[in-house]
Parts: structure tokens; C-alpha cells; sequence
């Protein structure tokens, strides 16, 4: 099953050879509705594939599913439109000095782009998923490494995405599909791959971020690898509305069998009766859900190892003490201990590291200091998330803690959630998926239709002929592409 | 003089604690509008300075401070535009599946970034130039690490800089200035550090680079480390005009001694006679070109070692051997060889790498498919640069030589140039100054408004109050920004 060096190889020089195909902005928008339609048609084997390997259940991977195919959908719609082409046309002005050259600039695909699939979406993160339909949008074929949780999954969306490039008249090498780990990393350091997208673990994407840089041509690498994903709930907002913030957080922390990306990992809550309040409301709320399956018996270990170090470290406690369900199942919980020790020292660090799975940690602040306190020892988001009281909210609290709060934790995140919870990530132009590192290596988005924007690369033309232009740059705008023309945004 | 790593994190230090005072656009804009006048009214002292340090001769500082200032100016006017925050606005659809929360996003500074300045242009990409100002308008104070060969025009321009800051009240700290190698390695890695920008040799970015990509939190990096920026001159083109040709090479390739980033390293041109007049024509102008000085004795050394060791490659002939001219000078001169040398094996590899200063290699070809071999030999570039026929330009040649020959250069550069010549660098919107590995690190421009998006990372807020949106993101937009609501361009 796993790749030989030869197989990356042959299924990157397929990719490669398909990128001229690849060009026609139309034949790419048709790619990604036909390979959206063959999902849906072949919805009931995909999901039935999926859950086989995952145990995800239907009814997370139906929602998955639908995720995905919309998103295709999507990106085809944004290849139409051509907006993240970014034409831009200066004409020439001779009266500048130095005088200035007519100058076009437009963004071309990087070439082939190195996919690696997530464990924890089978679909929306994996074959078919963002980071796919994003590379085809910009008009990069694609080589995928499959993620070893779910191999067969793999296989028929391939075949799918396949069917569908045959169908729009494209060849086949369009989209390639590797097993194993050697081929991951030969698969970043093939002279023909262009960029990577990855989303997975610190430890797994950071040795690919480091091969990609090392390469003799260093090539884009956006990674996605973790995420603590802190929330601070103020003493107002607990005052207000204590059992709505405990449900929510524990909606938050079991959906999935905490098995998100944006689960939120570190709840920053006030000592007090507003905050047992919310404790309680957390423990009760928790205590109801029902044990889950975790991907597989790897994450089932990892969950279960991580929950007892940290639950043995000095002060800690756990309410609800996650664990071992079933003999396949997990159950889920929460961790206390008081916000001051996770700034005084290092002991605490480990509570500042992701932990995959339906748990999260609950330190209780005494004053305002100590949020910032805290705040000020995390690494990067994907989000970050307030539970603000009324007047906090309406800028009315004469502190200004709302405004703040907003600040500081812009400062760790790349999406910042306000008196609601981070899970459920919106497929929309204003959507970020990223932020400071570990969260992502680049400055990018995965999720949303900006996600197409890391596999271009802008180029200008220079007094080139009207003949040889490329349509997107012609004066007469053939495409209706929207463009700045001398500064100007068309159409006006 | 050097740095010591204490001092170097001084600089960092109070750079990070300038950021706050550098949010506010209009105080970014008065301190880019400032720092020009200042220079401007400085010119006298500064060309001195430079002159006294470099050699380039008063006219062309006169002309690189012109170009500084103008820089400056020009990202002021993009500051107050706002186009860079790249606005975002979705609202809420509650009919959605899953319902769409409300989503705005815009762009904000990456933190302090570190300057490297280059030794060729001591003013417009050295502590005053395009890194400096685009990150100032960023919203990012700078720490620059001065170029050693002009350390005196570096502390002069970064006094001017920090008296702009205090005039317009910022802090001494938004402009940071160290000197010395170590310092440079100490910078890239500092922890406050959020990106960096460079100017110079493959080696020293490499390295940098390398540095940059392997801190436990890694930072963008921006590198412009070089470029062989070919030509290709098409039968027809010499044919018409192979005097114009000629000595248009002669101009592009001693300009300022040869020490521009985009001078042509790399010439294919025919065999037979057009060719050949091509060559006398290029002969003549070059002989007649007056010795220049190079940067420095380090420069100096460099070009004669390179040209020498280039010369002596088998099949290599010196038209016009570059050289040493006076004790400090060198004289101009070009290499010639056959284009299916190059294509053959490695032996000739060291002519398709750059060599800095006043020589270019006329590789002679005898058919189309010779071209396309050595082109597909090349590393990235800044800029190619075709010379076409009339008919070839009017696509009217019935080959489509022209576009085929747009697509192969396409590839390779970030700027291509039709019947014309690379040097000169317009500081414009569609100005596009980078290109693929080793022309730059990432896919960004380092000249023109664009040189500002290396600086930003974009942020969204998910129903976020109002009366905490920032007011960048209000739905009043009170600032005026050109935003995208729900998919639409405003104003509209």
C-alpha cells in the first residue's frame, strides 16, 4: 500500500504534465461542480466508507459531507468570478520621473501542490477537502497523502475526483493519491511540487514545514497543527448568564468527541460563585454526554495518557475526570486548577498544549491581572473566544474591559469569537482558519475562499504587445475580470 | 561598532513597545510623509554620505534618494487608501445550512520586522528604503542591520528617521538600527521578531532564511537573494534591429557598473548574421564604456575571480574581456559560447548563475528547440526579458513564436519585460519585484504598494458587538475604507 519513491514520482510528473490542462478557468470551475455532483451521487458509499474507518457516524460525516461538497461549490463560484487573480493594470505615464512602463500583473498557479489529509476529516479535510478544491481553483493539480486512518475513504473520493476530471475532458494526473510516511516526505521534497498544504499534529507538520524549507528551492508550506484555542469568560458575563456559558462550553468541548480543531482547549473563568455557578453547570452538562469513539486506538491512547499527565500535575483537579468509556469509547471532563499557576512558572505548560479529545481546562482567575497574565504565556491560535456581560458587550462597563479583552487576545488568534463558541467554522469570504504559529507556519487561511490565495504567485507584463497579453490582461477585459485600473477599482 | 546580542535585543525590545503608537493610520502616513521631507531636505548630507561610502557617484544617489522619498510618499497615500486592510465584511444568514454567523476580517501588522539592507543601493532598499516604509505602513516598527560597506549613511538616515518619528510623536523605538553579521543572526532569531525582509547574496539570504525557518516559532521571511534575469532576442528581432538590440544590451548590462538586481546576465542570440551584428554592435558599445567603480574591494574581487573562472569554461569567448581597469576600476565586457553547451551537462552550470557587476553571456543558439533547452535549465528570476519581431509582437507571425515564448519566460520570473529592458524598477501597483526561488524566498513583491501585504496577517471577528468592532470593521464604516460586503465591492 505505501509508495515507493517511484510512485511519488510518476504521480507527480502526472500532476505536473496536467497543469497546462489545468489553465482554462472554465474547464477548472466545471472540475470542481462535477466532482461536488459525483460526492452527493455517491453520498450514501462515501459516508458508508468514511464511518467504517472512523467511526465518526453518519451523522457528523453527512454534515461533513454536505461541508464539502458546498465548498467546492464555492471555490468553483470564486474561479468564475476571478477576483483572487488581483488584476491590476498601471498604464504608462510618461510625464513621471522616472517615466513609468505600462504595467499588468495578474496571479498564476505555483504548480503541483502536496496535500496532506487530515485524521480527523476524512472528507473536508482530506481528498476532497479545502485545501483540493482551493490548489484546483487557483489551477494547481494536486498529489494527496492520504491520511493512514482512512485509506479506502481515500481511494473512492480519488476515483470520484477522477471521474469527475475525465468527465470535464482533463487528464487524469490532475489528481494523484499516495500512501505512507517516506512518501509524505518525498512528496514535499519532489523538485516538482510547488507548495503543500497540511493539517495535522505540531510534531507531524513541523517536520514537514522544516523539509519544505530545507529543500535546495524552499517551496510554501501551510500547515495547520494546533490550537489551543483559549476562552476568557469575564465576571460579568458568569454573573449573567453562568449555566448558558457552562452548557455552551461543554456543547463546545464534547461536539465530536472533541475531536475539532477549534475546540476550545483553556477556559480562563473567575473564582466566586458566578464561576462555581458555571462549574456546575459545566459538571452537569458534561456528566450528561455520552461516551464517544475517538478516531482510533492511537488517539484513544494519546487522549487517555494526556489527561493523566496533566491531570497529575500539582493543583490540578478534575470535576469530571475524562477517561476510558468502553473498551473502545472515551468519556469526557474538564480539569481545574487555579489561573495563577499556570503564569507563575513552567510546571503548568503542558496545560498550554493542545489536547485532542472532549476535555478542556479550567483555570479560575481572582483578578483581571491574571488573565493577562496567562494570555500573555500562550502560543497561537485559530481562535479565540469571549464571554462578555452586557455592558462589557455594549462598551458600557466604564472599564473598557470588553474592548480590552478584544485586543489582547487578537493579538494570539486568527478568529475571535465573541460571546458565542468557536466550533463550526463558516465557509465565507471573511472566514479565517489560521493564526500565529502553532496554529499555522503562513500567514494563510485554510477555510474560506481567500484559502485559494496560497498556491499563486503574482507576475507582471511589462510594454507587452496587446497580441501576446494573456486575456486577463487585455485592455478590453474580454473575462469581465474585476480589476484596479491606474488605482482605480473596475467595475466602478 | 558591531552589536552585541544585548543591544540587538535593546532595539527588539523597544520596537515591540512602539507598536501600539504605530496602530493609528494617520500617524503611519505623517511619519512616512515626514521621514521624506526630512530626507529630501537632508539630500545634500545624505548623497554625500552615501557617495563617500559606496562610490555610486552623485548622480545616480541623486536619482536613488528621489526614488526613496517617492517610495515613502507613495505608501503614505496607500496607507490613507486603507485597499491593504482587504476588508471583508459577512453578515449573518441565518438560512444557510449550517447558519452563517457574522464574519469581518481585516488585515493587522505582523509585529516588529528586521530590515537587511542591501550594499547596492545604500538609501532605496538600505534603512530609508522599500522594506522600511512598506513595514512602517504595515503598521510594524523596524529594526534595520545596516549594510557594512555604508554604516556612516545608515546611522545618518536612521537619525532622520527617528527625528520624523519624534516629530510627528512616536517613539524613538519604531526605528531600530544595528550593525554587524552576528547581529544580523541574532535579529532573525529574536522572539519579538515577526518577520524579516532582505536585500542581497544567495548565500547570506540563504542562510538567514534557514535561520528564520528554524526558530521554535518561525517568522516569515522575505528574501531577494538573486537573479540571472535572461533575455531572449528572436531571429526576427535581430534581424530588424540588431544595432538597437546591441546597444540597447550594452546600456541595460553597464548601467551603474552592472550592480542592479535585474541587469541581464543571460543573452540568447542567434547564430548567423543577424546575430553576428547583434554582436558588433554589442562590441562597440561596451568597448566604449568608461570603467566604473564597484561597491567596494570585496565587490571588486568578486566580479574579477567570477569572470575569470567563467572565462576559462570550455567554449567561452571574451568578445570584450571584462576586467580590471584602474587600480579600483573595472572595465564592462561580455562572454560568448554556444546556447547547446549550456543545454548539454553541468560543465557550464556557473553561467547560469549570477555574477554581480558589469558583464552579461551570449549564449548563441541555431534553432527554437535550443532556446527552450536552456530555459528550461534556469533558476527563478526577477525578470526575463524577450526581443521580439514586429510580426511577433503583432502575433501575426503565423508560428506564435511571441506567445509560446510569453509562456516558456512565464515560468521562470516574476517580471517579464517585451522589447525593452529590465532595469529601471517603477514603483507601482502592478509593479511585481520577486519571483521563483532563488529570485525571492516567498511570492511576494518587494517594490511597489504591493510590498505591504509581506507585513500583515488578517484577523476575523465572528459576531462581534459593534461597540467593540474596530472601527476599521463597523458597519458605518467610518473611516471610508474600499471594503467587500457579502461578496460585493464598496463603493460600488
Amino acid at each position: 500500500m505505501e509508495a515507493t519513491a517511484a510512485e511519488v514520482d510518476t504521480a507527480v510528473r502526472a500532476a505536473h504534465a496536467a497543469r497546462p490542462a489545468l489553465a482554462d478557468r472554465t474547464v477548472r470551475a466545471a472540475l470542481l461542480r462535477r466532482a461536488a455532483d459525483l460526492l452527493d451521487a455517491a453520498g450514501e458509499r462515501v459516508i458508508e466508507a468514511a464511518d467504517a474507518e472512523t467511526a465518526l457516524g453518519p451523522g457528523r460525516l453527512t454534515g461533513e459531507l454536505a461541508r464539502t461538497t458546498y465548498q467546492l461549490r464555492a471555490f468553483a463560484d470564486s474561479v468564475d468570478e476571478g477576483a483572487f487573480l488581483d488584476v491590476l493594470i498601471d498604464h504608462a505615464d510618461p510625464a513621471l520621473a522616472p517615466p513609468r512602463p505600462d504595467l499588468r500583473r495578474y496571479k498564476i498557479p505555483l504548480g503541483t501542490v502536496a496535500v496532506y489529509a487530515a485524521s480527523n476529516f476524512p472528507l473536508a479535510f482530506s481528498v476532497p477537502g479545502g485545501d483540493t478544491a482551493s490548489a484546483l481553483a487557483a489551477g494547481c493539480p494536486v498529489v494527496v497523502k492520504a491520511h493512514p486512518d482512512h485509506p479506502a475513504t481515500s481511494e473512492l473520493c480519488a476515483a470520484l475526483l477522477r471521474r469527475a476530471a475525465a468527465d470535464v475532458g482533463l487528464p487524469d494526473g490532475v489528481i494523484g493519491l499516495v500512501h505512507g510516511f517516506r512518501a509524505g516526505l518525498d512528496l514535499v521534497r519532489h523538485p516538482l511540487v510547488g507548495a503543500a498544504g497540511f493539517t495535522g499534529s505540531v510534531r507531524g507538520g513541523r517536520a514537514l514545514h522544516d523539509a519544505a524549507a530545507a529543500r535546495p528551492h524552499p517551496i510554501p508550506f501551510h500547515g495547520e497543527l494546533g490550537s489551543l484555542n483559549p476562552v476568557v469568560v469575564t465576571e460579568s458575563a458568569a454573573a449573567e448568564r453562568a449555566e448558558e456559558i457552562g452548557a455552551g462550553l461543554a456543547g463546545a468541548i464534547t461536539l465530536g468527541t472533541g475531536q475539532f480543531c477549534v475546540k476550545p482547549g483553556l477556559v480562563l473563568a473567575p473564582e466566586g460563585e458566578a464561576g462555581d455557578r458555571l462549574l456546575t453547570a459545566l459538571t452537569a452538562a458534561v456528566s450528561d454526554t455520552e461516551a464517544g469513539v475517538l478516531l482510533d486506538h492511537r488517539m484513544r491512547d494519546a487522549f487517555l495518557d494526556g489527561v493523566r499527565t496533566r491531570a497529575a500535575l500539582p493543583g490540578v483537579h478534575a470535576p469530571v475526570t475524562p477517561g476510558a468509556g468502553g473498551e473502545h469509547t472515551v468519556s469526557a471532563g474538564f480539569l481545574t486548577l487555579p489561573a495563577a499557576a499556570l503564569a507563575e512558572d513552567s510546571t503548568h505548560d503542558l496545560l498550554l498544549e493542545e489536547c485532542f479529545g472532549p476535555v478542556t481546562v479550567l483555570a479560575r482567575y481572582t483578578d483581571e491581572a491574571e488573565i493577562a497574565a496567562v494570555l500573555a504565556r500562550l502560543p497561537g491560535n485559530l481562535t479565540a473566544t469571549l464571554q462578555l456581560g452586557a455592558d462589557e458587550s455594549a462598551g458600557r462597563d466604564g472599564a473598557g474591559r470588553g474592548g480590552r479583552l478584544l485586543a489582547d487576545v487578537t493579538e494570539l488568534a486568527g478568529r475571535v469569537v465573541v460571546n458565542g463558541w468557536p466550533t463550526g467554522v463558516a465557509v465565507a469570504p471573511a472566514q479565517h482558519h489560521g493564526g500565529p504559529y502553532p496554529a499555522t507556519t503562513s500567514t494563510a487561511t485554510s477555510v474560506g475562499t481567500a484559502a485559494v490565495e496560497r498556491w499563486l504567485r503574482p507576475v507582471a507584463y511589462q510594454d507587452t504587445p496587446p497580441a501576446l497579453l494573456p486575456p486577463e490582461l487585455r485592455e478590453d477585459n474580454p473575462l469581465g475580470l474585476p480589476r484596479r485600473v491606474d488605482g482605480r477599482a473596475e467595475p466602478a
